[in-house]
Protein backbone atom coordinates (compact mmCIF):
# COMPACT_ATOMS: atom_id res chain seq x y z
CA UNK A 1 0.00 0.00 0.00
CA UNK A 2 1.15 3.53 -0.71
CA UNK A 3 0.69 4.62 2.73
CA UNK A 4 3.96 2.20 3.38
CA UNK A 5 6.30 4.48 1.36
CA UNK A 6 5.76 7.70 3.57
CA UNK A 7 9.08 8.95 5.28
CA UNK A 8 8.00 9.84 8.78
CA UNK A 9 10.41 10.69 11.66
CA UNK A 10 10.13 11.83 14.94
CA UNK A 11 12.06 15.00 14.86
CA UNK A 12 12.26 18.60 16.75
CA UNK A 13 11.28 21.34 15.20
CA UNK A 14 11.95 24.81 15.71
CA UNK A 15 9.86 27.36 13.65
CA UNK A 16 11.30 31.92 14.27
CA UNK A 17 10.33 34.70 12.25
CA UNK A 18 11.12 38.37 12.24
CA UNK A 19 8.80 40.28 14.46
CA UNK A 20 6.93 43.45 12.57
CA UNK A 21 9.25 42.39 9.68
CA UNK A 22 6.88 44.37 7.42
CA UNK A 23 6.84 47.59 9.42
CA UNK A 24 10.81 46.92 9.55
CA UNK A 25 10.89 46.24 5.42
CA UNK A 26 8.55 49.72 5.32
CA UNK A 27 10.96 51.97 7.23
CA UNK A 28 14.09 50.88 5.78
CA UNK A 29 14.31 48.05 2.98
CA UNK A 30 17.61 48.20 2.42
CA UNK A 31 19.01 48.46 6.19
CA UNK A 32 16.99 45.76 7.41
CA UNK A 33 17.93 43.33 4.47
CA UNK A 34 21.94 44.47 5.54
CA UNK A 35 20.97 43.52 9.27
CA UNK A 36 19.50 40.44 8.72
CA UNK A 37 22.38 39.14 6.17
CA UNK A 38 24.45 40.04 9.11
CA UNK A 39 22.27 38.35 11.61
CA UNK A 40 22.06 35.14 9.35
CA UNK A 41 25.91 35.14 8.72
CA UNK A 42 27.08 35.73 12.45
CA UNK A 43 23.90 34.03 14.29
CA UNK A 44 21.75 31.68 12.57
CA UNK A 45 23.71 29.58 10.32
CA UNK A 46 26.48 29.31 13.20
CA UNK A 47 24.45 28.21 15.83
CA UNK A 48 21.91 25.98 14.02
CA UNK A 49 25.41 24.03 12.29
CA UNK A 50 26.89 24.17 16.07
CA UNK A 51 24.06 22.12 17.43
CA UNK A 52 23.62 20.10 14.65
CA UNK A 53 20.46 21.54 13.12
CA UNK A 54 19.56 21.51 9.58
CA UNK A 55 17.05 24.42 7.99
CA UNK A 56 14.57 22.81 5.84
CA UNK A 57 13.10 26.35 5.01
CA UNK A 58 13.48 29.39 4.65
CA UNK A 59 10.06 31.43 3.74
CA UNK A 60 10.32 35.13 3.80
CA UNK A 61 10.81 36.31 6.98
CA UNK A 62 11.07 32.83 8.61
CA UNK A 63 12.47 29.73 8.85
CA UNK A 64 12.05 26.07 9.96
CA UNK A 65 15.18 23.84 11.06
CA UNK A 66 14.86 20.32 12.33
CA UNK A 67 17.29 18.89 15.32
CA UNK A 68 17.83 15.19 15.84
CA UNK A 69 17.57 16.18 20.38
CA UNK A 70 15.01 18.43 21.78
CA UNK A 71 18.05 19.71 23.99
CA UNK A 72 20.34 20.67 21.33
CA UNK A 73 16.93 22.67 19.58
CA UNK A 74 16.18 24.66 23.29
CA UNK A 75 19.70 25.02 23.11
CA UNK A 76 20.11 26.46 20.20
CA UNK A 77 17.27 28.80 20.33
CA UNK A 78 18.79 30.45 23.44
CA UNK A 79 21.94 30.81 21.91
CA UNK A 80 20.52 32.34 18.77
CA UNK A 81 18.12 34.85 21.26
CA UNK A 82 21.18 36.01 23.38
CA UNK A 83 23.61 36.75 20.22
CA UNK A 84 20.34 38.54 18.33
CA UNK A 85 20.12 40.51 21.73
CA UNK A 86 24.05 41.10 21.69
CA UNK A 87 23.37 42.26 18.11
CA UNK A 88 20.65 44.33 18.74
CA UNK A 89 22.12 46.33 21.59
CA UNK A 90 23.94 48.00 19.18
CA UNK A 91 21.40 49.11 17.29
CA UNK A 92 18.92 51.67 17.39
CA UNK A 93 15.11 49.96 19.32
CA UNK A 94 13.28 51.18 15.67
CA UNK A 95 16.45 48.64 13.72
CA UNK A 96 16.34 45.76 16.20
CA UNK A 97 15.37 42.57 14.57
CA UNK A 98 13.75 40.20 16.74
CA UNK A 99 12.95 36.65 16.65
CA UNK A 100 10.17 35.05 17.69
CA UNK A 101 11.03 31.52 18.39
CA UNK A 102 8.85 28.27 18.59
CA UNK A 103 10.41 24.81 19.81
CA UNK A 104 8.27 21.53 19.37
CA UNK A 105 9.14 17.98 18.61
CA UNK A 106 7.22 14.55 17.06
CA UNK A 107 6.52 12.97 14.30
CA UNK A 108 6.88 14.16 10.78
CA UNK A 109 5.82 13.38 7.37
CA UNK A 110 9.28 13.98 4.97
CA UNK A 111 8.64 14.34 1.61
CA UNK A 112 11.42 15.90 -0.67
CA UNK A 113 13.09 17.25 1.57
CA UNK A 114 10.43 19.41 3.16
CA UNK A 115 8.39 18.27 6.37
CA UNK A 116 4.72 18.10 7.12
CA UNK A 117 2.39 16.96 9.76
CA UNK A 118 0.77 18.31 12.97
CA UNK A 119 4.04 19.17 14.49
CA UNK A 120 4.67 21.50 11.66
CA UNK A 121 1.81 23.39 12.26
CA UNK A 122 1.91 23.10 16.12
CA UNK A 123 5.18 24.54 16.20
CA UNK A 124 4.06 28.06 14.19
CA UNK A 125 1.24 28.50 16.32
CA UNK A 126 3.76 28.10 19.09
CA UNK A 127 5.94 30.89 17.59
CA UNK A 128 3.18 32.97 17.35
CA UNK A 129 2.42 33.04 21.16
CA UNK A 130 6.33 34.22 21.79
CA UNK A 131 7.11 37.91 22.29
CA UNK A 132 10.01 39.22 20.05
CA UNK A 133 13.45 38.29 21.26
CA UNK A 134 11.54 34.57 23.21
CA UNK A 135 10.60 31.34 22.97
CA UNK A 136 7.91 29.28 23.25
CA UNK A 137 7.71 25.28 23.69
CA UNK A 138 4.99 22.77 23.67
CA UNK A 139 4.58 20.82 27.29
CA UNK A 140 6.18 17.64 25.92
CA UNK A 141 9.39 19.88 25.21
CA UNK A 142 9.44 21.39 28.74
CA UNK A 143 8.94 18.18 30.28
CA UNK A 144 12.29 16.66 28.26
CA UNK A 145 14.40 19.23 28.74
CA UNK A 146 13.49 20.37 32.16
CA UNK A 147 16.63 19.16 34.56
CA UNK A 148 18.55 18.20 31.63
CA UNK A 149 19.49 21.96 30.93
CA UNK A 150 19.32 25.24 33.01
CA UNK A 151 16.45 27.56 31.77
CA UNK A 152 13.25 28.03 33.51
CA UNK A 153 10.22 27.52 31.79
CA UNK A 154 6.65 29.88 32.81
CA UNK A 155 3.57 27.77 31.95
CA UNK A 156 1.14 30.05 30.08
CA UNK A 157 -1.32 27.15 30.44
CA UNK A 158 -3.49 24.91 28.38
CA UNK A 159 -3.73 26.95 24.53
CA UNK A 160 -6.18 25.88 21.85
CA UNK A 161 -3.60 26.50 18.74
CA UNK A 162 -5.75 27.07 15.11
CA UNK A 163 -6.66 24.15 13.16
CA UNK A 164 -5.43 22.22 16.43
CA UNK A 165 -8.02 19.66 17.61
CA UNK A 166 -6.33 18.95 21.37
CA UNK A 167 -5.49 21.92 23.33
CA UNK A 168 -1.61 22.15 24.06
CA UNK A 169 0.10 22.77 26.87
CA UNK A 170 2.69 25.84 25.97
CA UNK A 171 5.57 27.03 27.84
CA UNK A 172 7.88 30.05 27.49
CA UNK A 173 11.37 30.38 28.38
CA UNK A 174 12.30 32.79 30.94
CA UNK A 175 15.28 34.60 29.92
CA UNK A 176 16.70 36.48 33.28
CA UNK A 177 16.41 33.16 34.54
CA UNK A 178 19.10 32.03 31.63
CA UNK A 179 21.22 34.47 32.16
CA UNK A 180 21.87 33.67 35.81
CA UNK A 181 22.41 30.54 35.08
CA UNK A 182 24.57 30.61 32.28
CA UNK A 183 27.49 28.89 33.80
CA UNK A 184 25.89 25.93 33.86
CA UNK A 185 24.97 25.86 30.25
CA UNK A 186 27.27 24.41 28.37
CA UNK A 187 28.79 27.51 26.03
CA UNK A 188 31.12 27.04 23.18
CA UNK A 189 34.87 27.97 24.77
CA UNK A 190 35.59 31.64 24.36
CA UNK A 191 32.25 32.57 24.45
CA UNK A 192 29.73 33.62 27.01
CA UNK A 193 26.08 34.79 27.07
CA UNK A 194 26.53 36.84 30.56
CA UNK A 195 24.11 39.43 30.64
CA UNK A 196 23.00 38.84 26.69
CA UNK A 197 19.37 37.60 27.70
CA UNK A 198 18.41 40.70 29.44
CA UNK A 199 14.90 42.17 28.51
CA UNK A 200 14.35 39.46 25.81
CA UNK A 201 10.96 37.98 27.33
CA UNK A 202 8.96 38.55 30.30
CA UNK B 1 32.26 20.82 28.06
CA UNK B 2 31.86 16.97 28.09
CA UNK B 3 28.01 17.11 28.19
CA UNK B 4 27.65 18.79 25.04
CA UNK B 5 29.58 15.78 23.43
CA UNK B 6 26.92 13.45 24.85
CA UNK B 7 25.09 12.28 21.60
CA UNK B 8 21.25 12.74 22.24
CA UNK B 9 18.46 11.37 19.63
CA UNK B 10 14.31 11.67 19.58
CA UNK B 11 13.49 8.08 19.13
CA UNK B 12 10.61 5.21 19.34
CA UNK B 13 11.71 2.26 21.81
CA UNK B 14 9.62 -0.87 22.31
CA UNK B 15 10.41 -3.03 24.90
CA UNK B 16 9.34 -6.97 25.00
CA UNK B 17 9.62 -9.75 27.55
CA UNK B 18 7.93 -13.16 27.65
CA UNK B 19 5.54 -13.03 29.86
CA UNK B 20 6.28 -16.21 32.53
CA UNK B 21 9.45 -16.93 31.32
CA UNK B 22 10.73 -18.88 34.21
CA UNK B 23 7.69 -20.75 34.45
CA UNK B 24 8.11 -21.88 30.67
CA UNK B 25 12.23 -22.55 30.86
CA UNK B 26 11.51 -24.59 34.46
CA UNK B 27 8.57 -26.58 32.43
CA UNK B 28 10.37 -27.68 29.39
CA UNK B 29 13.65 -26.06 28.53
CA UNK B 30 14.50 -27.07 25.60
CA UNK B 31 11.03 -26.93 23.91
CA UNK B 32 10.89 -23.28 25.08
CA UNK B 33 14.15 -22.69 23.14
CA UNK B 34 13.17 -23.77 20.22
CA UNK B 35 10.21 -22.29 20.41
CA UNK B 36 11.56 -18.89 20.82
CA UNK B 37 14.06 -19.27 18.07
CA UNK B 38 11.65 -20.52 15.79
CA UNK B 39 9.07 -16.88 16.81
CA UNK B 40 12.19 -15.27 16.54
CA UNK B 41 13.53 -15.90 13.37
CA UNK B 42 9.41 -15.91 11.74
CA UNK B 43 7.80 -13.35 13.39
CA UNK B 44 9.88 -11.14 15.41
CA UNK B 45 13.08 -10.33 13.67
CA UNK B 46 11.63 -9.95 10.15
CA UNK B 47 9.10 -7.32 11.35
CA UNK B 48 11.51 -5.36 12.95
CA UNK B 49 13.44 -5.09 10.02
CA UNK B 50 10.30 -4.71 7.94
CA UNK B 51 9.41 -1.52 9.81
CA UNK B 52 12.43 -0.15 9.72
CA UNK B 53 13.43 -0.75 13.09
CA UNK B 54 16.60 -1.77 15.20
CA UNK B 55 17.10 -4.06 17.81
CA UNK B 56 19.15 -2.10 20.15
CA UNK B 57 19.88 -4.95 23.27
CA UNK B 58 18.40 -8.48 23.84
CA UNK B 59 18.41 -9.24 27.14
CA UNK B 60 17.92 -12.93 28.41
CA UNK B 61 14.09 -12.85 27.52
CA UNK B 62 13.79 -9.32 27.06
CA UNK B 63 14.56 -6.81 23.73
CA UNK B 64 14.52 -3.03 22.81
CA UNK B 65 14.02 -2.03 20.22
CA UNK B 66 14.02 1.71 18.32
CA UNK B 67 12.55 3.04 15.64
CA UNK B 68 12.80 6.54 14.02
CA UNK B 69 8.88 6.83 13.58
CA UNK B 70 6.55 5.76 16.24
CA UNK B 71 4.02 4.70 14.06
CA UNK B 72 5.90 2.37 12.72
CA UNK B 73 7.10 1.14 16.14
CA UNK B 74 2.91 0.61 17.14
CA UNK B 75 2.58 -0.97 13.54
CA UNK B 76 5.40 -3.69 14.52
CA UNK B 77 4.48 -4.27 17.87
CA UNK B 78 0.59 -5.26 16.45
CA UNK B 79 1.72 -7.17 13.82
CA UNK B 80 4.64 -8.82 15.96
CA UNK B 81 1.66 -9.61 18.35
CA UNK B 82 -0.44 -10.96 15.87
CA UNK B 83 2.08 -13.25 14.59
CA UNK B 84 2.78 -14.21 18.14
CA UNK B 85 -0.72 -15.40 18.06
CA UNK B 86 -1.04 -16.68 15.63
CA UNK B 87 1.90 -19.12 16.08
CA UNK B 88 0.65 -19.65 19.72
CA UNK B 89 -2.93 -20.80 18.48
CA UNK B 90 -1.18 -24.66 17.38
CA UNK B 91 1.11 -24.89 20.56
CA UNK B 92 -1.06 -26.10 23.88
CA UNK B 93 -1.76 -22.95 26.40
CA UNK B 94 1.08 -24.06 28.59
CA UNK B 95 3.56 -23.81 25.93
CA UNK B 96 2.47 -20.73 24.43
CA UNK B 97 5.52 -17.83 24.67
CA UNK B 98 3.73 -14.72 24.82
CA UNK B 99 5.17 -11.22 24.79
CA UNK B 100 4.65 -8.24 27.06
CA UNK B 101 5.20 -4.98 25.03
CA UNK B 102 6.00 -1.08 25.64
CA UNK B 103 6.09 1.80 23.53
CA UNK B 104 7.49 4.88 24.00
CA UNK B 105 9.32 7.91 22.10
CA UNK B 106 11.44 10.43 23.77
CA UNK B 107 15.19 12.01 23.46
CA UNK B 108 17.67 9.11 24.38
CA UNK B 109 21.72 9.35 25.24
CA UNK B 110 23.18 7.11 22.71
CA UNK B 111 26.30 5.30 24.10
CA UNK B 112 28.45 3.13 21.87
CA UNK B 113 25.25 1.82 20.08
CA UNK B 114 23.63 1.10 23.28
CA UNK B 115 20.57 3.45 24.90
CA UNK B 116 20.21 5.49 28.21
CA UNK B 117 17.60 7.79 29.50
CA UNK B 118 14.39 8.37 31.33
CA UNK B 119 12.63 6.85 27.92
CA UNK B 120 13.85 3.76 28.65
CA UNK B 121 12.95 3.33 32.02
CA UNK B 122 9.78 4.52 31.23
CA UNK B 123 9.39 2.06 28.20
CA UNK B 124 10.18 -0.59 30.72
CA UNK B 125 7.32 0.16 32.83
CA UNK B 126 4.75 0.38 30.30
CA UNK B 127 5.85 -3.54 29.05
CA UNK B 128 5.38 -4.26 32.67
CA UNK B 129 1.72 -2.89 32.66
CA UNK B 130 0.89 -4.61 29.52
CA UNK B 131 -1.02 -8.02 29.54
CA UNK B 132 0.73 -11.10 27.88
CA UNK B 133 0.15 -10.32 24.19
CA UNK B 134 -0.59 -6.75 25.28
CA UNK B 135 0.82 -3.49 24.45
CA UNK B 136 0.68 -0.81 26.55
CA UNK B 137 2.48 2.58 25.38
CA UNK B 138 2.64 6.03 26.92
CA UNK B 139 0.29 8.93 26.27
CA UNK B 140 2.09 10.90 23.79
CA UNK B 141 2.76 8.08 21.74
CA UNK B 142 -1.28 7.79 21.62
CA UNK B 143 -1.56 11.29 20.90
CA UNK B 144 0.61 10.93 17.79
CA UNK B 145 -0.80 7.46 16.50
CA UNK B 146 -4.46 8.43 16.64
CA UNK B 147 -6.18 9.46 13.62
CA UNK B 148 -2.66 8.02 11.79
CA UNK B 149 -3.56 4.01 12.82
CA UNK B 150 -6.67 2.31 12.66
CA UNK B 151 -5.63 1.15 16.38
CA UNK B 152 -8.11 1.78 19.89
CA UNK B 153 -6.38 2.19 22.71
CA UNK B 154 -8.29 1.92 26.79
CA UNK B 155 -6.69 5.00 28.79
CA UNK B 156 -5.47 2.87 31.89
CA UNK B 157 -5.17 6.41 33.89
CA UNK B 158 -2.11 8.14 35.02
CA UNK B 159 -0.04 5.57 35.79
CA UNK B 160 2.68 6.23 39.06
CA UNK B 161 6.19 4.02 37.70
CA UNK B 162 8.95 3.11 39.42
CA UNK B 163 11.95 5.43 39.41
CA UNK B 164 10.12 8.20 37.28
CA UNK B 165 9.02 11.07 39.33
CA UNK B 166 5.93 12.68 37.30
CA UNK B 167 2.96 9.93 36.71
CA UNK B 168 2.29 8.66 33.01
CA UNK B 169 -0.42 8.43 31.40
CA UNK B 170 -0.56 4.63 30.18
CA UNK B 171 -2.92 3.63 27.37
CA UNK B 172 -3.32 -0.61 26.45
CA UNK B 173 -4.13 -0.95 22.56
CA UNK B 174 -7.57 -2.62 22.49
CA UNK B 175 -6.88 -6.33 20.36
CA UNK B 176 -10.45 -6.16 19.21
CA UNK B 177 -10.27 -3.02 17.72
CA UNK B 178 -7.45 -3.77 16.01
CA UNK B 179 -8.81 -6.64 14.32
CA UNK B 180 -12.61 -5.18 13.11
CA UNK B 181 -10.55 -2.83 11.12
CA UNK B 182 -7.79 -4.47 9.48
CA UNK B 183 -8.37 -3.80 6.08
CA UNK B 184 -7.45 0.04 6.54
CA UNK B 185 -4.00 -0.98 8.64
CA UNK B 186 -1.47 -1.05 5.67
CA UNK B 187 0.24 -4.78 5.72
CA UNK B 188 2.42 -5.98 3.16
CA UNK B 189 1.26 -7.59 -0.22
CA UNK B 190 -0.12 -11.19 0.34
CA UNK B 191 -0.34 -11.09 3.58
CA UNK B 192 -3.43 -10.31 6.14
CA UNK B 193 -3.87 -10.44 9.84
CA UNK B 194 -7.58 -11.05 9.92
CA UNK B 195 -8.33 -12.70 13.12
CA UNK B 196 -5.43 -13.26 14.45
CA UNK B 197 -5.92 -10.52 17.17
CA UNK B 198 -8.55 -11.97 18.42
CA UNK B 199 -8.30 -12.71 22.70
CA UNK B 200 -4.60 -11.10 23.10
CA UNK B 201 -5.70 -8.25 25.47
CA UNK B 202 -8.78 -6.72 26.63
Amino acid sequence: MASERIERRLTAILAADIAGYSRLVEADEEGTLSQWKALWGTVIEPKIKEHRGRIVRVIGDGILAEFASVIDAVRCAVEVQRGMAEHNAKAPQDKRIEFRVGINFGELIIEDGDFWGDGVNIVARLEALAHPGGICVSGRVQEDTQGKLEIAFDDIGEQHLKNIARPVRVYRVRFDEVTKSTPALPLPSGRNGLGLGRGLDI
